[in-house]
């Protein structure tokens, strides 16, 4: 059945899997055309719109899409004197969605980010992809050499220890972008014609002990497992830093995933991502960074959490803590971040009480 | 130019990369006409042919190729009697040809392996793919999720620390297999008819503290920098256990290159493995293993090296200092398994003598 609203074509998948189990974070500044050609995929699911910067504006939605959207002055009111804790002209703001939604998967991406084609040309439905990584399990304490063990036609290879093929739960799954990647300034400013064109067919779970540079751009999540470590910190607007609001969240998260037994993984799907950031900008918001992620990674590296921090809560007040005592020292900002920290669990734990006595 | 004795088609490739530096060893039983089809790629490079089983066999190698063979008597004759630790009837016996080159690559291939295509239908020149491997760094501290950034069209992703970009040095290639894939019995009784047909255009560096099930089929490494670790066990003839002498290598490279701070990639090259093996002979051969690596595995995620050891063959001996203090109480095979790890830092010793002073 091709919906009336639907300019692209292909029809609207109605059996959407997980369709009430799942919202849809955009944070955004501008009219969200995007969606349309995402409308065959996407359309089923409820969105959450954080808009960023002037409340004022008006942001136009596709015809047909159900969504709720929040501004900066929904974020104050609803968050009173802890909205501090939610950064302003920066994409991290997305993570307001995650704590009004009351799902328990998000996918959050980007309005820049439009649909894939896979080498047979095949659109790829990036939410579809993502759902099947977080309702397989990880194998995060062996490396299996032909990537995902539970994909059709693959499986574990000789050697791999049987007590370990269950695996475990997925918390994470962070997918990939063709044509502009995910570079630095620097890096943007050396290759600024450089497009990724390698469609890698594959998904894997990041081993135990191993970080890696977590990307917002599109990335999906449990977040009844791992949700209130979905922190993307304080950037832009009164901040000494941007654009590290991902990574800092792939940090914490990872941390804590490896600590609670959970799986992170990354590959499939991917995104056709349209256009690259102005790279002086992007040095301008990313530059303190580029210094401070030289601590920031053997800090993370080397965090330990206790045996008595059980749930994500606990995990994640015990790393602001860390990260008041251990990186502070770094810069007054840290400082500031690990006191957000816990006004994030404070907030999110107003916003989502326990609902076991 | 296609050489007379080319049947393939391809012309041979006689500005063959590092043709002088390296050694491709084969173990084999049967005369070696899977050259043939191997030729335009691998007849420019030394052949280290070991023969295993009845040595008064004789192997017939197709014309052309140069190349020198060792049966068993050779083997007798030449380590004298330190040849108790190489296998005998088990491709085990492939490690007496790392001993005797005296170049600085060693490829080892199945003889049951042929040229795999790429999608689009190109053959793979798997040597050249591994060559390349070899000469680029790894990244073993931090995942990059575009995988390996030293590729054209990739590089590293934002997020990532400047101060590791330089990466270390690569001592391992692990190259994968379309067709059948490198199943244990259990795996391939259960799914008799699975092959791998995935093509995963990847090559990426196994993090540090990460263990992998290294598959001896497709395999290169830098002799100089890991070679006395690239041992396969004692296997086959006399021994309890069988197939696990490539596992058990990658387990000891593995925790010896994370300790010298080496890297170890696995993904392309693929090569076409044509037969599976039979998985009733392979149970009988892998059921002491099964149960043995649920032991081993953990003993070697927690091994330690100490400071003082700083070459390959410290830390080897130090390792079968540890196997024979842990693994021994498992079953005394590990006992003499430790006994030979030592025979054959002598043995290696022996046939390549220090040549700085």
């Amino acid at each position: 059945m091709v919906d009336p609203a639907n300019t692209v074509g292909i029809p609207i998948n109605h059996l959407a899997l997980l369709k009430d189990e799942l919202d849809i974070v955009i944070p955004t500044i501008r009219n969200l055309d995007f969606l349309e050609m995402w409308r065959p995929f996407l359309q089923p699911y409820h969105l959450i719109i954080v808009q960023d910067g002037d409340p004022s504006k008006t942001i136009a939605v596709p015809e047909g899409f159900d969504y709720e959207l929040y501004n900066r002055n929904d974020i104050n009111r609803i968050l009173g004197p802890k909205a501090s804790c939610i950064s302003f002209k920066d994409s991290a703001c997305r993570c307001f969605g995650y704590m009004v939604s009351k799902k328990k998967y998000i996918f959050t991406i980007d309005d820049d980010c439009f649909v894939a084609k896979d080498p047979s040309g095949k659109a790829v439905n990036a939410l579809e992809q993502h759902i099947k990584n977080l309702l397989c399990p990880s194998t995060p304490f062996f490396f299996n050499t032909l990537y995902d063990p539970y994909q059709e036609g693959a499986d574990f290879v000789r050697g791999y220890p049987f007590s370990l093929r269950e695996g475990v739960s997925t918390a994470v799954s962070h997918g990939l972008w063709l044509n502009i990647p995910d570079y630095d300034a620097p890096t943007q400013l050396v290759k600024p014609k450089e497009r990724n064109t390698r469609y890698v067919d594959a998904v894997m779970t990041i081993p135990k002990g191993t970080l890696f540079p977590m990307c917002g751009m599109n990335l999906a999540f449990d977040r009844e497992l791992i949700g209130p470590a979905m922190y993307f910190g304080l950037m832009g607007d009164g901040q000494p830093i941007g654009r590290y609001d991902d990574m800092w969240a792939g940090w914490c998260i990872k941390v804590i995933c490896d600590h609670l037994g959970l799986g992170v993984k990354t590959g499939l799907p991917y995104i056709y991502h349209s256009k690259a950031s102005n790279p002086f900008v992007n040095l301008k918001k990313e530059y303190k960074g580029i210094f401070w992620q030289e601590d920031i990674i053997p800090f993370f590296q080397s965090a330990k959490l206790s045996k008595e921090a059980v749930t994500v809560q606990q995990c994640y007040l015990e790393l602001s803590k860390l990260v008041k005592e251990k990186l502070s020292a770094i810069d007054p900002y840290f400082d500031k971040l690990a006191d957000a920290m816990v006004t994030w669990i404070e907030a999110w734990d107003e916003l989502n009480p326990a609902t076991k006595a």
